[in-house]
């Protein structure tokens, strides 16, 4: 048995994820409900669109990422809620956008038709707009801790999802299609397209937590290799389930002639890789001796995950 | 002669407002210049593309707003510039977006080629995500000042721009077309597509030069009144000028049955209600007891343009 799995397996026997990603997912839930518009505000196609994707059953992964590091940090969820849920506007905002016909031309997520499906390539952009505003909007209302103020939680948020990160891995995932492109360049756009905001996740949980200077470059290094890994393990879904099992269009990559780690090394090699990244996430955790269980947790499920 | 030419005239005889915007335009170019990356910056496109539009000669009307408001509030400019860049970012991924054939599908602005004709809707899609994360990026690095702190400057470019103003005036102006439309549902269109921003720029600016709440509630009804007439005049131009005249194109609003005043109420009513609306942008600057010229002068300008 590798030390990964063994590290694995201790932290399943010795932590509830279900129990931790239920409650935390309707804690989340709940503060997004609060923070948001209702639907009968006018206009209301906006908000009904944006509550549309933002609501579509969602995994609330980075969320759970940023409350899982608050906590491996001492800190309160409460404290951390409107972090999670500003990351989470990001992240929709940025599948609306993604899947737009511009894009990725994508017409289902997670089982639904999406955004511009349903309310049209306008209102789209729009509610992907609204969504990356009111995540500013959001954390500006967490309450700011002596290490870290708003300034340094709205520049940690803005740098992450703007043009040299998750927009970067947009641009590069845009330019890359059809071309031939090397293992480094694909661990670019990965590093944007996903890490990026993961990464932005946990450091965010951390500073809610009022946390110390080696404890955030710990989550930073293990925001970034579970990042890493993520990003493989999609791509390792999208040749090996079908559609019904991801809840979005299986074979795309392939499809739209996306470079992708089974594409470049290997269906075999490209597990491997994850597990190594996994297990450098694992290592990176370290520092919190045995506190970070809900992390460890998460990055084993995300690791194993079949959707 | 009027009050409101009488105050004009008096505007003008003191203050030279070309001087003004002259220097104005150049140090927020500058200032905008150095937040951006370079056009080198990898990816090259997306970066590209923001500056293409960023720099395709805009009036800077709010940076000038935001700057002329810190001048009335006893402030300096430095403080304000990163304010000044922030809402010119946030005007400028709005027109990206707006431009888009989803939206208004415009071929010109600015008598330049829309973003997306030159760089393809994706991109232009990104570059106006890039460009709003951008704003919040820059807005982040102003100073913060005793009765403004980040938070404030936060929240007041988040709401401005969010789901009920900015984007809601898009959206209702996108649901408004063809449609036989009351004068108040285009107020209310106008108060969030234009006013919002503007109001927005000045209330940035005031608070740059740590303002009071009185000049704060002066500059808030200033940049009301004065956005509602801008927009007005927009209008009124649209049916007016000639595209080569205005750099845009022409006639468009007629063309896509847009609800405009001059549709609504007719050119003269319209031009009658510009005036009214900037007498009480006027009225407003009486709290400022004549320190508020390089606004009056800029309302003038707003009110006389040709383009």
């Amino acid at each position: 048995m590798s030390e990964v799995k063994k590290r694995l397996s201790t932290a399943i026997s010795r932590f509830d994820l279900q129990d931790f990603l239920t409650a935390r997912t309707q804690a989340v839930n709940r503060a997004l409900d609060k923070f948001l518009p209702s639907e009968k505000t006018k206009p209301a196609t906006i908000h009904r669109a944006m509550r549309y994707s933002l609501f579509a059953g969602g995994k609330r992964m980075r969320p759970a990422l940023c409350l899982a590091a608050a906590q491996a940090c001492g800190g309160r969820a409460a404290d951390a809620l409107p972090l999670a849920c500003a990351v989470e506007c990001i992240h929709t905002y940025s599948l609306i956008h993604d899947d737009l016909p511009a894009m990725d031309n994508d017409d289902f997520r997670r089982g639904k038709p999406t955004n511009h499906k349903v309310f049209g390539d306008g209102i789209a952009v729009l509610a992907g707009d609204a969504l990356l505003t009111q995540a500013f909007e959001i954390a500006a209302q967490a309450k700011g801790w002596p290490r870290y103020s708003h300034r340094d939680l709205i520049l940690e948020i803005a740098k992450a999802s703007g043009s040299l990160q998750l927009v970067a891995g947009q641009v590069a995932d845009l330019e890359g299609e059809g071309k031939q492109i090397s293992a480094n360049e694909l661990r670019y756009i990965h590093e944007r397209k996903t890490s990026a905001l993961l990464c932005c996740s946990v450091r965010l949980g951390g500073m809610s937590a009022n946390c110390t200077p080696v404890q955030l470059r710990a989550l930073t290094d293990f925001g970034y290799h579970v990042g890493l890994a993520f990003q493989v393990i999609d791509d390792i879904l999208d040749v090996t389930q079908t559609s019904e099992q991801l809840g979005k269009t299986a074979g795309k990559d392939t499809a739209a002639q996306k470079a992708t780690y089974p594409a470049i090394v290997g269906l075999e090699k490209s597990r491997k890789i994850a597990e190594q990244l996994t297990a450098k996430a694992f290592a990176a955790l370290k520092a919190f001796k045995g506190r970070a269980v809900a992390l460890e947790a998460l990055a084993e499920f995300l690791l194993k995950r079949d959707r």
